[in-house]
């Protein structure tokens, strides 16, 4: 039934039988397939360099397609220290004049609901109008990042907007760890799902590469994973009822943001701890490409996980477990 | 509000801010926290030498707590290109006579329904008997790995197994692509889900390293993530639907076997090319105190999931998809 043979190939494309990898061996199992670097505009690069941020481009191939044409698009990640001020008008600002949609993560006060905190995401069409908004649905408490203290889990469910460049999701910051967030965004036809968070820590750094990586791979979209740069200091001091001392800053946000594809290649992060603007251009085709590749969707079994999960929030349910008699 | 302290500090533990990164560095954001080598026996060394194989040991440490002694346990991952006799009296040989738990993937014929084929894991205890099965849940449809012409979707829903060591499921080869998988097994309170596989290809290595970990992040378990190692050629040709010519083989499965702890730290993969075991200590109290850490369970709003899935999977189902009017 098997024989083996000791030749080149059986180590697979590229790799030879003793293990060794050359650096564009190592780069292909790290970050999948190759991708292409973009030439950026000169002035572009120029300001980046005077305003002293980093400035990447990196572009996503599909195949071509008989019916349908190539959906190439660009989207820019912007990482940054800066707090602006929340009284910017950013559709005036970005949004119309440069024809781009523009995802803003915002504190939003609902006074029709009691004055209810939401943290949420505002889609600004490139028409200047806002698209719509979407609230976090997962809060954390965690250490400092205690947000259940003053925010609400969201209740906008898994909002997709139709763009004209393509359909985008939020999933905003902790909701990163949940894959059921990722899951039904992707059902409900997201193409692009933007992950803006503002994340530390020697426990969660290890995290970043995956999560958003994986989410990319397994719901056959692209994936933005975005994270804040620098050190905030708060002027009052607070502690987080974990034991630690009373302290003035979170830690060192550590940037490294990345779009990840459907394929599971991915960019190189941003930096750890400069500003930074990371350009991606996609063929959005390449999601649907992968999903009649691997067909997870067509294999998902969702009722059978629909009729599990009811049953899991049940008050009196029984893990399923078997035990030696 | 901020101010930026361009220090040391400022770049995170133990980094430079000019993000330049030592070995040590590197490896803490590949691969997490640093895991501790094993003295492993030197008979069992001088074996692995004499019979050619590889043989690593790595442990994860867990904190100490009040309360639960750690609770640490040996597991062994066994890659491997030879093909065993399926008639080999596997509890006989392995789980009584050296006190283990023997996951066993096996062909299973279902006389008592229609002679139904399953792609089954029989859990074999170290008192020597048979504590139960799972069935693989995702039927993959992709190329040569055509099994649906062959084997039907599993109905053991997401079994856990009691043993004498801890909680264990078994998520069978295609099912780490399907997040909802690994999170049953969790829900039903599995502390660590082995995940054998016989994977090939250049498409499906850049996702080995990632979803078999995610999935151990995010439902804050230990994964084992098992592959084939080595090529199989068969006696006949076969074609695949797919537009290639007739081949007798399915490619090099790429070995790479690793286990990921539930801080998103991993052991180094075995060999892509050799025959391997990979022994890995672990406390299970890591998976609570993780949990206790992050809190994915409790913030995870399974009741929402539960209704929006049964919405997803009606027959009239209309995406929440917002466009600009």
């Amino acid at each position: 039934m098997s024989a083996e043979k000791p030749s080149q190939a059986a180590a697979g494309p590229g790799l030879g039988p003793d293990c060794s990898l050359s650096a564009e061996q190592l780069r292909r199992l790290l970050y999948g397939k190759e991708i292409r670097n973009l030439d950026l505009p000169e002035r572009a690069v120029a300001a980046s360099q005077e305003r002293d941020f980093e400035l990447q481009g990196f572009g996503f191939e599909a195949a071509t397609e008989q019916l349908r044409q190539p959906h190439t698009i660009r989207v820019g990640l912007v990482q940054n220290k800066i707090v602006l001020p929340t009284d910017s008008p950013v559709s005036e600002q970005l949004a119309r004049k440069y024809n781009l949609v523009v995802v803003s993560p915002i504190l939003e006060r609902d006074e029709l609901h009691g004055d209810t905190l939401w943290n949420t995401a505002v889609v600004i069409s490139n028409s200047g109008k806002v698209l719509g908004k979407t609230r976090k649905n997962h809060i954390p408490r965690i250490g400092d990042f205690n947000e259940s203290t003053y925010y609400m889990e969201g209740n906008t469910g898994h909002t997709v907007f139709q763009t004209q460049f393509g359909r985008i999701a939020v999933n905003i910051c902790y909701g990163r760890h949940h894959p059921l967030n990722w899951l039904m965004y992707s059902i409900n036809g997201a193409e692009i799902i933007f992950n803006p968070c503002a994340t530390v820590g020697e426990l969660s750094e290890p995290l970043w590469p995956i999560e958003a990586r994986n989410a990319a791979i397994v719901n056959n979209c692209f994936t933005c994973a975005i994270n804040r740069v620098g050190t905030e200091y708060f002027k009052n001091e607070f502690t987080s009822g974990d034991g630690k001392k009373a302290h003035t800053d979170f830690g060192h946000f550590y940037g490294s943001s990345y779009v990840a594809a459907p394929d599971g290649s991915r960019t190189p992060g941003l930096s750890r701890t400069r500003d930074g603007l990371l350009i991606a251009e996609m063929d959005l085709n390449l999601c649907r490409q992968m999903s009649d590749k691997w067909g997870f969707k067509m294999t998902a079994r969702l009722e059978m996980y629909e009729e599990e999960l009811y049953r899991a929030v049940q008050y009196d349910f029984l893990p399923n477990i078997i035990t030696e008699q």
